[in-house]
């Protein structure tokens, strides 16, 4: 890991750029498309060498990482493709896997090696303005070697790599990878809007009288939409599948409230049918939360 | 304001006493139905005079407040009745309303003035041990007249009490106040709770890798099962409406990622169909989420 090539002057970009720039003996280049980019990443140092030109960017480099928008990654490999040492390890780090897997793979094939990552960090605030050395410090960097493949030396230096930036390198499937990463954060983030949605459609006045409860349940849908739009339709399939988790755990629990008696507290018996069932859900998801490592 | 009966030796009922033990010319009473209750608050010195007996507690008082749970509260209203002056307050503090007034309005009426309320405080730490004199400070108190019914001078003198503590008083309905609860805190709590266990019964290796998104979003989760399991049955017919707008929110959203183009980067259009309808769910989220004062 000598001469790196990180393609996208973003958050990302710029944080790997940074984290590396430090390093004895290792060359960071970054390349952008817009000449504007070149000049703030010029101006606040980042690299050795900053360029609109990919040529100059990718060649001789011994690891390339595709640092812009997943949609934008399969125009930028065929361009690069013909300056692409054949033993560079090409990375990415996009936050759908299964996508990009399929569409990278085939076009890098015999060309270079390649695996999928994803440093989870990082996802609040965009822009190399908000770049800093340290945002993969402890971060879990998700590597997803597809079976039957990708080769293990693209695991061993992907993980090598992610390490050097000082992150925790996690194995998944690329679809493992996207199912996870739909329940923990994709259909979480949906499920917020939804709750702040219901509250505007159905009593707004609801808003005036919100706690720490509603705050933290819903913190996350103040992310940036466009952002978001892009990483849901992205994971569109896995998403999908995690709402429909969620939405028959919702609809469990409101068969559980229709059944109990009516809610009049002069009938109302603690240990009732409904009561027993809808403490058994609730103690489900208390004794999983709790379990939260640093949660 | 110069005899205050409190009923109930919980967070709520203690801290209330608390508040009042430092203000000049106010007496403070406590009752608790178990003698170790009784023995514990007479300990803690929170009251002047601390009984197991409703007569002592209860007689020439001017402000009764019921602070049991809202099961209890019919019978031990019921029980009082020979000892209220019926120049007396009496007020309660369950987090639901409609099911409160619909019972104790019919045994009150003509004994004595009643008007429902709700401090929205401490819901996270039960028991006397955690009482504390200032948690109603900057609180909002809810006061609930039900029209027709209330009178006046019992949603004044209400209103006074909880001023006197530190609360910010807010009127609505019975029924408004438990849609508003339903919505800010009821729904979002079982939305949690479902969230944990959709990933527990769909990928539980996702647990993994949770982020600080899924840790807010999912914070709640970790209430106490069985006081949560007492509030939502009580507010079960809002809290069935809430997760029907819920419900219809998430319906939304999926039904606009079926719309999206396939997951495929190579093919995939920002701006697409799909895009747009989810980029306008996901800003008309945050408008609102950035809207909540202090939020």
């Amino acid at each position: 890991m000598k001469r790196i090539a990180i393609l996208g002057p973003g958050l990302l970009g710029g944080s790997i750029a940074l984290a590396l720039r430090a390093k004895q003996g290792v060359e960071v280049r970054l390349w952008a498309r817009r000449s504007e980019a070149v000049r703030e990443a010029r101006e606040m140092s980042v690299a050795a060498l900053v360029s609109d030109k990919l040529e100059e960017v990718v060649k001789q480099a011994d690891t390339v990482v595709l640092c812009m928008p997943v949609g934008a990654m399969p125009a930028v490999v065929s361009q690069m493709l013909p300056f692409l040492d054949p033993d560079a390890l090409v990375t990415d780090v996009g936050s759908v896997k299964l996508a990009v897997e399929h569409a990278l793979s085939p076009i890098l094939k015999d060309r270079a090696l390649f695996v999928g990552s994803h440093p989870m960090a990082g996802s609040e605030k965009a822009g190399l303005i908000h770049a800093r050395a340290d945002l993969f410090n402890a971060a879990t960097c998700i590597v997803t070697p597809q079976e039957g493949v990708t080769s293990p030396e693209a695991v061993t230096r992907a993980t090598e790599f992610w390490a050097a930036l000082g992150g925790r390198v996690r194995l998944l499937s690329p679809r493992q990878h996207d199912a996870v990463c739909a329940l923990i954060s994709h259909v979480p983030h949906l499920t917020a809007a939804a709750l702040v949605n219901a509250v505007n459609a159905q009593l707004p006045l609801a808003f005036n009288f919100f706690g720490p409860g509603f705050r933290d349940t819903t913190r996350v849908a103040s992310g940036l939409p466009q952002m978001w739009t892009e990483i849901l339709i992205e994971n569109r399939a896995e998403v999908l599948n995690g709402l429909r988790a969620l939405a028959a755990q919702l609809e469990n629990a409101a068969r559980i409230l229709e059944g109990t008696p009516p809610a009049d507290s002069q009938t109302f018996l603690p240990g009732s049918s409904g009561h027993d069932e809808l403490n058994t859900f609730l103690t489900a998801a208390k004794s999983c939360r709790d379990n939260l490592r640093g949660g």
